[in-house]
């Protein structure tokens, strides 16, 4: 059994030297990739001096009156030659005139025919309300650097330096199979000690939630032989990792673990000291120059979904360097039971009481009952030593 | 103009009457929607009494000595009478034998051949890692209420409850026009007063990011009769919103707000006592039937991505009814600026440091400066009486 942060480490350690290319989508299609390029500022940002205000720009001066002598609005720019006693309408955005270096806002101004006067209550500086040439970012600066997410803002960003066209990583292709003689179809009613496989379909959206791509597998019954095939089969596709559910654990059909040796992959980790989620396996397979994670995730759907939360979320994050602050340290509003000397990952609501962030968790934390977990929003990550966190304390929960 | 409150109120007003039709998709396909119907439980979860551990199911007594008679693994139950004397072998959510009411735990026990033992250390109680039928949830509960935005926990929620094909709400359509002399291609160099046009593919993004439909309509320069000729036709368009930038401001070329009248929009507000972001305009338009939303945004890139994030965004939330927590109170980490009485969102860096939420924003807050916004992860919320906001203080700040 090995400790939670060691095992996070190997996953981690494994799952830097997966190799990234690059390939290059379209502005439209890059909307929550990885940036694979530092984006280059082409022109000075802004590429003009130009107005902050609607208002009229002059040219600094101490007086208060001056003659209208023109107009610019955004994109129609004319090189009027201005003197102190002029001034030119102006819109925000629009260039400034190459004399003037001063805007003051229309709601400051008088305007009469064509003279201008400042109210009475008002003043201005030089250089107020004009956003200079280059002052957002020099021409040849770094607009955004790799490794960041692509959100609105950002996209904003590479449109304004040109990047009809952007260098992304790629998705990561994630194939899912369960295993397990409980399982059935999700349109069959289960009967005896059947159950509808869930895993397949937790997993496949937990890994789109990320923007990767999932690649289903199905589900087969506990026969050594089938799974064998099926896990050969995988090995040989073109994918990153490998996540299964089930046999992982002790009984008598939980011989993943053993097929995968005889396939080649190297275990790296089996049974981490946590709760949920204890028995889980972590190999790696390595053919030609690419590697394939293998993650056997336990057959319980609450285990199988937190093990993805708290292992291969916090992985992928890692290889593409996203710093994500999905955690928050919130006050307990009950106590959790927890008497052993493993790391909990407790379902819990979390929520913000006049700025202070709390946690409540009145739920049963049985790692067999789904309706919870889809309930809550965050694990409450208990460590090791801690026993009997009471309510009041602090405790660190991750957003789920 | 108009209180921001009282704005934010007018649309989600509106949106609020927009009628949502209800569309079915595959499990596979439901995730990131919202649900459109209560999921209810088929069946009792979970189905039957089953085993939390690996261990073995007994009938309670004093006892601490057995004889083990059989083995049961998830899936493969067979049913076995058990006398109080006798023990079966489970795994993990294995259906629990008939007689038997408690499973000891594999690390309590000591297996000679077949003889089990307790070991000395350990106790056990009646009921003991029995996860009894319907705990979870009672045949025909709701098991996920409608309205719940569907993510990988829920979507295990639906596999247990048989939701093979899941009704939702459809996403919206929302049609996307920029303006203005200024704007450019971004695949060509800015020259002049020429600006590329970045506000189309930031707010595309944005709509995308909620999971709705974009519909990129372009940008036109600000030729009335070719703007008006657009607007004509998008409001033609099966759509929920129009989105335009540029041309609500107070300039020569700003004529959208006649447009808009002329094609018999019905406007609710224009201009909003914000910064930056004022010059907006909210109409609707209604056909037949339906109602499609106008929204003119400024065209200013930051200034358009803003009221996109405390309008569109919030309202969008509101029709769908979901309860966003994107809100975080934070200590300001230096004093802001603000003299007027207008509510400001001001760009900000938020991060959590030994349990405390922090806020820095040593930005310029121009609203010229989207390489600002984009390295932003907030907007800080200072509302219209509130002036200088100082060091230390506390501040709401909106995820973005």
């Amino acid at each position: 059994m090995i400790a939670f942060n060691d095992a996070l480490k190997l996953i981690k350690n494994e799952i830097s030297t997966i190799s990234l290319p690059i390939e290059e989508v379209d502005i439209l299609e890059s909307h929550n990739r990885i940036l694979a390029e530092d984006i280059i500022a082409d022109v000075d940002l802004p590429p003009f001096d130009n107005s902050a205000m609607d208002g009229y720009a002059i040219k600094f001066s101490k007086r208060n009156k001056w003659n209208i002598i023109g107009e610019i609005s955004a994109g129609n720019y004319s090189s009027i030659n201005l003197s102190e006693n002029e001034a030119v309408l102006i819109t925000t955005g629009s260039k400034v005139p190459i004399d003037a270096d001063t805007v003051i806002p229309i709601e400051d101004l008088i305007v009469e025919v064509n003279i201008l006067k400042l109210k009475p209550s008002a003043f201005y500086k030089k250089g107020m309300n004009v956003r200079t040439q280059g002052n957002d970012l020099k021409k040849n600066q770094i607009a955004v650097h790799r490794f960041t997410k692509i959100d609105a803002k950002v996209i904003a960003v590479l449109a304004s330096c040109g990047k009809e066209r952007v260098k992304v990583f790629p998705k990561l292709k994630a194939a899912i199979l369960a295993t397990g003689d409980e399982l059935i179809p999700i349109n069959e009613k289960p009967e005896g000690d059947k159950l509808r496989v869930s895993n397949i379909y937790s997993l496949y959206a937990a890994i789109k939630e990320m923007n990767h791509t999932p690649i289903n597998l199905g589900f087969t019954k506990d026969d050594r032989k089938i799974i064998q095939q099926k896990i050969k089969a995988a090995l040989k596709m073109n994918i990153d990792m490998l996540i299964t559910t089930g046999g992982v654990s002790v009984g008598k059909y939980d011989f993943l673990r053993e097929i995968f040796e005889e396939e080649g992959v190297k275990e790296k980790f089996w049974k981490v000291n946590i709760k949920p989620g204890k028995p889980m396996y972590f190999g790696v397979y390595e053919k030609d120059e690419k590697k394939i994670l293998v993650l056997g995730l336990p057959g319980n759907p609450v285990s199988s979904l937190i093990n993805f939360y708290v292992f291969i979320k916090p992985a992928i994050e890692f290889l593409f360097k996203q710093n994500v602050s999905n955690r928050i340290t919130a006050a307990l509003q009950n106590d959790l039971k927890k008497k052993d000397i493993k790391r909990h990952f407790s379902r819990g609501i979390l929520f913000e009481e006049n700025g202070e962030w709390k946690v409540t968790s009145e739920f049963s934390q049985s790692s067999g009952n789904l309706v919870e977990l889809s309930r809550a929003n965050c694990l409450i990550e208990i460590e090791e030593e801690r026993k009997i966190p009471a309510k009041g304390e602090k405790v660190k929960c991750i957003l789920i």
